[in-house]
């Protein structure tokens, strides 16, 4: 099984069996912090390039704490400090970067497209470690990690994410992912923050949060992403909490076993209350821990299968 | 002898035999910069990450080398890029940083308190680099292994802190250091800017500098922290360097063999003249230079101390 | 042949041989990158300090790729979160971080002459890149570089700089070294923007970009630095354009194999058209690529050089 593509920019175009692959491969990686020594010597002598244009604290650490545990040579370019602010395009940024020889470049942008854009234009690897509101696909990867770690198989199980589905790429990466495996997913939100025709993809969609909670094995909150929102989608934040905010009241509704899921960062009595955000059912930092281990098999499956390719030839 | 703690948080709980294990063991590591190849595999595979929410010259780099020297991997972390600026807690940050599987966080945070904070909610190793006004337990080590560098016994020492002690995070580490150790520590400074009490610390306090400065063996200029001022603790700056400023002239109260300490970065012409701060009796560019062994010897014996005990049960 | 002097601050004081040592050696590095592991052991275990008083992409990376492939440990320092804010002097920082023991430090600032005001005051070797209006010597390597791959030989080549010579680093330095190398160099553009005397240089001037394409088998567009203008040199960017801007039509005036160079980043449609700028002729992205070989050679030469040099003492 492997990642058959030079780059990873969404999870609409990826397979159902690649992603088994990079959860398969994750699995692998998953012990690496517990070792005396973290790290292992697969990229050894590569260089990846954090190439972030907007702020982000996990990803790019997550990413960056991947990298160095395959041994690869990262280098963090930020855009604040970077040609960016003297207009530089993104195409003439990613040309150069390209010229000198990254064998990965990991893109966050404010843009959606960006990051295929990019990956239409440069040979090295991309990742897009979220493109505007389309997909953030290393995410919704470790999500799908964290329900297989957590329930064994995706095959009927009932997945409802809630929020802003509109401006989420996290959610769009979700649907892509969850739907492949077999998943069942309701998303569940405020009527403006709905996309139309959103059942196309395969999903349930529901106004009410409790009718969305039944029998759930999987609930995912997301966040109210208050930069992203340049109209008034709902009146105000409390009123959002007291619709659409996961409480353990609210939770009796879904599966005795269900796991509580949030991409992060939080913003606590807003899109979730802390008792349930801290409670036994979340699994919150698990992602954050598998997504260490997720983007090192992405990393992995990318760089080391095509180097393996190369040698063929 | 051995640092028989978790975390690195403050010297005031710290005991005199492991100030001495952390100034023996930062001896060893002094040469390592003068080696054709300037490190040593001692945290090889270990993560070590940088989590700065104020702005930091020398401590920031001073740490990343003294990491770097070890061999471990290290993550810079700067407040400004990351999710901070979405308003998450240090808490969710910590957690989130935590569940990476760090093995050791340094933090500089403009909250007293805030290292202790973070310590007991992550169970990776802690080093305060700096909290509020509180402590920077570094620092007081770094000044405590320069002293003891050029003078060789602490045992009836006269130390004289020169400044703003109120606000002085140094100030408070170096007292509990070196009170510790067996100096004899004087305070001095304009009145608004000594705490109320502080000779419970076991210092004696002095409003002139001229009477501070009989005999001193050690002397060291606090920086007057003009970003932390919010009211008028004295009138001018020239005013302050006319009563509390340190200059070649007054240095003449002191032992003919005293040495002129700063934590930098300085205010030169408000609290050290520059004949004094570039003159033959300044060990400040030594306090920097040490503070790179200081920090290694620290992350060493957290993090290797650690590791034994723990293949031990 | 070597690299003669323990700094890199300007091609001014280079030698010629000195130049071809840089050239040889980057062309010896120059295929690095193909290799599976794209690193060579040479500096492992030395420091290298990034310090950049400038935003940069481009060249801050380009040195930072370049440490990393020798093995270095790279540390950045940019000034924004740095103890420059704190108002502390250059001489101040820089003794600061020789404190520290780092083998190179790599400084960009806005002020000409900054480098070698370091370089006087530390004992690492120091590597300008970019001070102010003055000199950027591995941008002049490095094109020098591009030619030498393009053309062979320098003696008697017709290289044309066309743009704001008055205020770029990038033109002095080329004009060092192009001229130093037996190129005949040909600086164009509008009148404000020649300073005055430059024909000492070893330069012909011409106001006409036509008459200066004449035969041309080298061509090089400066950017046109909006952020450094601050008084109207040109009426508007059009004009300049108009007047000045490389272009297919242009070019023809120029020798039927002739190269384009820019050191980027580019205002395209300003200084130069997008027909050129990707077009055949073209070499603007081998000068970014041979800018990883050419500041790997730098490093090499200074820094192995010196550890030699040091075990015969």
């Amino acid at each position: 099984m492997e990642l058959k593509r030079k780059d990873l920019l969404d999870l609409e175009s990826v397979e159902r069996d690649e992603i088994l692959a990079v959860l398969d491969t994750a699995k692998g990686f998953l012990d690496i912090p517990q070792r005396t020594v973290k790290k292992v010597p697969a990229l050894r002598g590569l260089t990846v390039i954090n190439c972030f244009y907007e702020a982000s604290t996990r990803t790019r650490t997550s990413f960056e704490i991947a990298s160095k545990r395959l041994s690869a040579d990262t280098i963090n370019f930020a855009a604040g400090a970077s040609s960016v602010s003297k207009g530089e395009t993104l195409l003439d940024t990613a040309k150069n970067l390209m010229a000198m020889s990254p064998d990965c470049i990991i893109l966050r942008h404010p843009l959606s497209g960006a990051a295929h854009f990019l990956a239409s234009k440069v040979t090295c690897h991309v990742v897009n470690a979220g493109d505007g509101t389309h997909e953030h696909p290393t995410q919704g990867l470790l999500d799908a990690f964290t329900i297989q770690e957590n329930k064994g198989e995706f095959k009927g199980l009932k997945v409802t994410l809630v929020g802003d589905i509109l401006h989420s790429r996290v959610a769009r990466s979700n649907i892509q992912a969850l739907t492949k495996l077999g998943a069942k997913v309701t998303v569940c939100g405020p009527p403006p923050l709905i996309p139309p025709y959103v059942e196309k993809l395969g999903v349930k969609v529901s106004f009410s949060l409790d009718r969305a909670l039944e029998g759930a094995d999987v609930v995912m909150a997301l966040r109210v992403q208050k930069e992203r929102m340049d109209a008034s989608y709902f009146p105000t934040l409390r009123e959002y909490f007291e619709l659409y905010g996961l409480t353990s009241a609210r939770l009796k509704k879904a599966d005795g076993a269900v796991i509580v899921m949030h991409p992060g960062p939080m913003n606590r009595g807003v899109e979730i209350a802390s008792e349930l955000a801290d409670g036994p059912r979340s699994v919150i930092l698990d992602q954050v821990s598998n997504g260490v281990a997720v983007r090192m098999a992405v990393l992995y499956l990318l760089m080391v299968g095509r180097r393996k390719s190369e040698t063929a030839d």
